[in-house]
Formats: structure tokens, sequence, C-alpha cells
């Protein structure tokens, strides 16, 4: 099989990408793993930022997201019991737009299959061949058969623990990584959320975050111990603890119900340089992770997305490799002003066991320069609703 | 003997508040353990926010200031051999005044001579008694000669070393600290500054500072290991140090000569609480310290006696205590946004012993943002010029 871009994962940042350049002409095929029910299922970021808006609406997958979704023009950061709001909107003319990650994946999956793009599931011993010659190709197998796919390019979609980052040679790489001493516990619940707008909580007790997916679906978080499992937790457990690290105000109106999820997460900073060995390209989570306080996540991925598919395109319809020889240069500087931010934003609102009473002290001083300087509010706007591309 | 106020200390933060106490009729003495020419022969910071710019002319001490000192209306920040600007004036309409502290307390000098104050040089033996009574007061002496100065009040200006600190109980006080794993190497030179505004440079051999008192006399710092000593320093040692560590258009243009003074700083974050105790009030370095990155020492300084000569007036002049039961809150909440200033800059342009490959790639995203975004730039500049009172 021949194709101009093999995209390995069949996550949103492949999807996006392969649904961008078929609405430019240019060919892909997606492989992914796992099923699409099991993709689907896996819970995810809800916040995005204006650029992955309009690069879901360039993608033609816009309409339900923006009749389903939430504008979110602020956002609430509590702290010794109370709180301030960040004015997105006042601060930066930008909302942010609440809509599952889960929904997007959903929507780019209906817009490549009624466009017939071709998707590959349950493929397996995904290997990647020739990725520093002008024809690479992939071979995989489904069910056991060996397949080819032949490509131009390959774009590595694949996350974390893909194969597409490990393809790139050691002695050509270089990781840069922080793990953070303590994880996330996230449910979901079928519960109206405790404020329209999301609840960002530094308390003496750790983190908790009070965020949505619509007005019956709530998503809460609190921090926890890396040695942690969700079953020693009941939801009864997270409830109490929940109530106790947000202002009174959002504690007295909560309402509790059962979880239908229920998770712990680790948090992690993680980059690779650079993003491209050759006709491999790395995008999202197959090259950078951030710990979720900012919720760049998806949107840094989705940055990535953007940058390839106009530096495909430069290729295909102008012939020229000015794009794709910039891109790891361009994607990484937008990477680590996404990294720096989360960095920042996570060391503002946990607790560090290492943390000295002295440190204590600079995180409260930096909570209320932030709370009473409009400058400082700004940056962090700027930040949060997402720097340009 | 009885005063109003006792001062302890006679740096520019003890001369300060007497001077402005005496232009309300308020009367005071100074207590200082060395003598004036010990005092004057302190090299210490250079730049004035406009709050003690201002306290100065309140004090009627701004003359020579005016007509001797420059005004800087930005500074330069260089990474990678390459530098920015900060337009302190464009992004917050005001500027910063370079003028010696030394220039300071000699012109603070002047003016209690000729109104008659009083300052007790080579006071030794200085204990506070009976501060968290209404009938403080202070004993000392003078070439062995037992002395006692009665008074209302007792302002502790002593630095860092002093017994004012010392006389707040232990199990009232709390004390916050932080101390680097560097120095800094200064030298004074007669010599035209390389730059006609300051340049904080962070360059891969560690943090170097370009830094005036005047167009003839320069001050250049480099970070340096703590084991150092400045004889094991020559001065082609330093300059040839200081060059690899500027922008080469700085380096270029660097004019070298023999150092008058040289000698090396710890760096130190330090907060004591309460900065009050009955009818004992801290201020300035007795009360705490930051690393001298962020020149706000003495700021800091003049900020607490601004506070505190505010608070007296009011008790003397409407025979009201709130004034004075507000001081320590009011003083500490700008004190610990300084010292997150001072810290957080110190941060973004040290090299760390300790830091590890990705914290070097968010210092190097964190000078990035701040080259690239006006908010940043704006919160940074609006905490340099200094916060309002």
């Amino acid at each position: 099989m021949r194709t101009q871009v093999a995209i390995i994962g069949g996550g949103p940042s492949g999807l996006l990408l392969s649904q961008l350049l078929h609405r430019h002409g240019i060919d892909s095929v997606v492989l992914e793993r796992k099923t699409k029910e099991y993709v689907l299922g896996r819970i995810r970021a809800g916040v995005l930022e204006q650029g992955l808006v309009r690069l879901m609406e360039e993608a033609g997958c816009g309409a339900r997201m923006q009749a389903e979704g939430f504008e979110h023009r602020g956002t609430l950061i509590a702290h010794g019991g109370e709180s301030f709001r960040v004015d997105f909107a006042g601060l930066t003319g930008k909302p942010v737009m609440i809509y599952g990650q889960t929904e997007v994946t959903r929507d780019l999956y209906a817009a490549r299959e009624s466009a017939g793009g071709r998707i590959d599931f349950n493929v397996a011993d995904v290997t990647i061949h020739d990725a520093d010659s002008d024809t690479p190709h992939v071979s995989y197998s489904i069910d056991g058969a060996p397949r080819r796919l032949d490509c131009d390019f390959i774009a590595g979609c694949d996350g974390f623990h893909g194969v597409s980052r490990q393809a790139i040679p050691l002695e050509v790489r270089r990781d840069y990584e922080k793990i953070y001493p303590f994880g996330w516990l996230g449910i979901l619940s079928k519960t109206p959320p405790v404020n329209h707008e999301l609840v960002y909580a530094n308390s003496d007790r750790g983190f908790a975050l009070c965020s949505m997916r619509n007005e019956q679906l709530s998503r809460y978080y609190i921090q926890c111990s890396l040695s942690d499992h969700p079953e020693d937790w009941t939801d009864e457990a997270f409830w109490e603890e929940l109530k106790r690290r947000i202002p009174p105000e959002q504690a007295e109106k909560l309402v509790t119900g059962p979880s239908i999820e229920k998770s712990i997460a680790p948090l992690r900073s993680f980059v690779t340089e650079p993003m491209r060995w050759g006709r491999l390209f790395l995008c999202g989570d197959a090259a950078h992770i951030v710990p979720p306080t900012g919720a760049k996540g998806l949107n840094t991925a989705a940055s990535d997305v953007n940058y390839l598919y106009r530096a495909l395109r430069e290729f295909y319809e102008k012939n020229s490799a000015q794009g794709i020889d910039a891109y790891s240069k361009k994607a990484l500087a937008r990477v680590w002003k996404a990294e720096r931010f989360s960095w920042w934003f996570s060391s503002l609102l946990h607790r560090y066991p290492e943390q000295s009473a002295f440190d204590l002290k600079i995180q409260t001083a930096e909570l209320e320069f932030l709370r009473s300087n409009r400058a400082a509010q700004q940056a962090m706007a700027e930040n949060y609703v997402g720097l340009p591309y």
C-alpha cells in the first residue's frame, strides 16, 4: 500500500492531521494499535485553546463543538479559603472552549469516515523503516498478517509510549524530563458542575481542580500521593477531601454523586529534541508531555499538527522543503513555552513534599502577586488561552 | 536621656527614618555601632525606586541626588550571546534612579547634622529593654561608659546581624530563609561603564551584571563559588571572566582598569515575622534580606521606613495606634512581594549546581517568554521600578 503521509496513532493528533491534509488533497493512512471504541473510551482533557478551535473548523469538524461546547471567559483561583477570578476574555479578548477530547476525537473519526479516509485499527508490530531516506515505509501486522505502507513522510502521533520517538536514534535525540512527587486522582460524575467556570485551588491539604464536561457532567481532581490507588479512595472519601480543599462557598454547593470513572495520573514534564528525523515528524505526546494543570496537552499537540500540516502543504503545493525543515525548531519553540507555563502553574498550585517554609511563603506571595497585578494576570491569561501559533 | 523614638542603626534606614520624623517634629536619637566613616565606606546598592526617591525629597535630601543621579529608563537582559531591553519607562511610566547607597547615606548624615540631630557613634552593648511595655528603653555604652535612652518606641534599623531582631522572643518570631549555592564577586573600578543602562547576563558560565555609579565609576559582578576568596581573583582574571559572560557587543567595548574595591557577597533570602513586637519595630535588613539581583535591598528598607514613619506620625499627630498596629502586616505584604521578585529574578539569571537539563531548558524558556511577551515584561518592570507602597 502507498500513501503520501503515514500517520502512526489514531488519537486526536493523528486524526486531525489526517483530516486537515485531506482537505487539501493530501492522502494519508492512519494506523491505530487499539480499537476505535478503546480510543473513545479514554477520558482526557477538555479545555480547548482558540488555535485548536480554529483548526477543528479548518478541518470541517467544528459544528458540534460550536453547538455543544461551552465558552469559558475566565477561571477562579482559590487560596487560603478565598478566590479571585482571572478574566481571560477581558485580558486577552479570547475565551477557551470546554469540549471533551473524547468529543473532539469522535468528530474527527466521523469526518475521516465520511470522507472515506483509511484508518487501520488493531495494528501490531509497527516499525518505522528508512525514515532518514527519501523512501521511508512502515511495516505492521493485523491479526498476524504482515502489511507494508510506503509513504513520503511519517507522522508519529502515537503518544508517549509509542514507537515513533524510539525510532529516532539515541545519538540524535535528547530527552528532558521532570517527574513531580505527586499524582492527580480524578473522577467523572454525572452531577452539575459546582461552578460555571473552572476552580483551581491551592489549599493546605494540596491542590484541587473543579472542572466540567457539560452541565450534567463534572470532572474533579485532587492532588494525591503517588503511592495511592484509585480503589483506596471511596467516592465518599474523594468528595470529603475535595470539599476540604475548595473555598467554603463552593464546598457548600458541591453536588456529589457516584463516580463513573476514577483514576490516578502521575504528573510529568517531558520533551524530546529534535521533533524531526529525516522524514519522520513527531507530534503531540510522542514528543512532549506536560502536567495537566495548564490544560496544555491536547492544545500543544494541536499546535504541532498546525505546523506540520502547513509544512506538508508547502511541500506538496509549492514543492518547498522550507516548512518541513523548520518544523522541529518552530514546534519546539512553542512547546517549551507551554512546558514552562505548565511547570509554573503546577508549581504555583501544588504542595510539594520538599517545600521549605520559605518556599511556601514564596508560593503564597506569587499567588498574591497574581491576584493583585494586572500584568501578571495578563501573562497568565495569554498562556492559558494559548500563545499565538 | 529621653527621646520619642530610639533608632538603633545609623545606616540609610535609620537615618532616613530619623530625618523624616524630624521634619514632622518627632524627636529621635540614632545609635550606631561604628563610625560615620565606616558606614560611608561600605559599598552597597545603587538603584533607587521612585518610592525611595520621593522619600528622600520628603526628607529634604533630594537635591544632590536629582543633580548627580542618573535616570535609567530600562535595562538589558542578555542570554545566549544576545540581549533584549526591558523598557521600564515605556511599560510603567517610571524610571529608576542610579545613585549609590553611600551617597544616600552621606546626604542623610548631612541633613541630620545640619538639623542638630543626635547620632551616637561607636556605641557598644546595645540592649533593648521592656519593648513589650509602654516604657521601653535602650541601654548601651560608649568607651565603656554606660548610657540609657528612654523612649516611646524603638526602631530596629541595625541590619541582619544587629541586636533588634534578636530582642523578639523566639516563641513569637518565625524566620524564613533560603541560602543560594553561589556568591557574587563584585569590583568597583574607575572606568566608564560599558553601557548607559545595566546589563544583566545569564551565560553558560554563570551570571554577570554590569552596573555603574556614575560616568567614571563602574560596578561589575560575576556569580562565583561560595568557596572562592576575593584574593583568588586578580583583576585580570575578573575582567576576562566578565567578558566571557556578557554579549560580544559589550565585551568588545568594555574598558578595564584596576579595581578599587573587590569583595564576595553570599546570596540569601530571609524574612522574620512579625516585624513588630510591642514598641519595637524592625526596618530593613534587620527583618529581611534579598539576593541583590533585583536591587530590592535598600528599596525594601525604604518601604518599611515609609510605613513606620507614617504610623508614628499618626500616633503623635492623631493619637491613633492604627498605623503602628498595622505596620507589621503592611510592611510584610510588600516585603514578600520583593522577596518573590528577587528570588524569581535570581532564579532566572543564575546557574545552579543542582539544575537538571530540564531546569535549564525551563530557564531558557522563561527568558524567551520574557523577551517576547509584553505582559511578562510589564510584570517584571513594575516590580523592578517598585510596586506601590
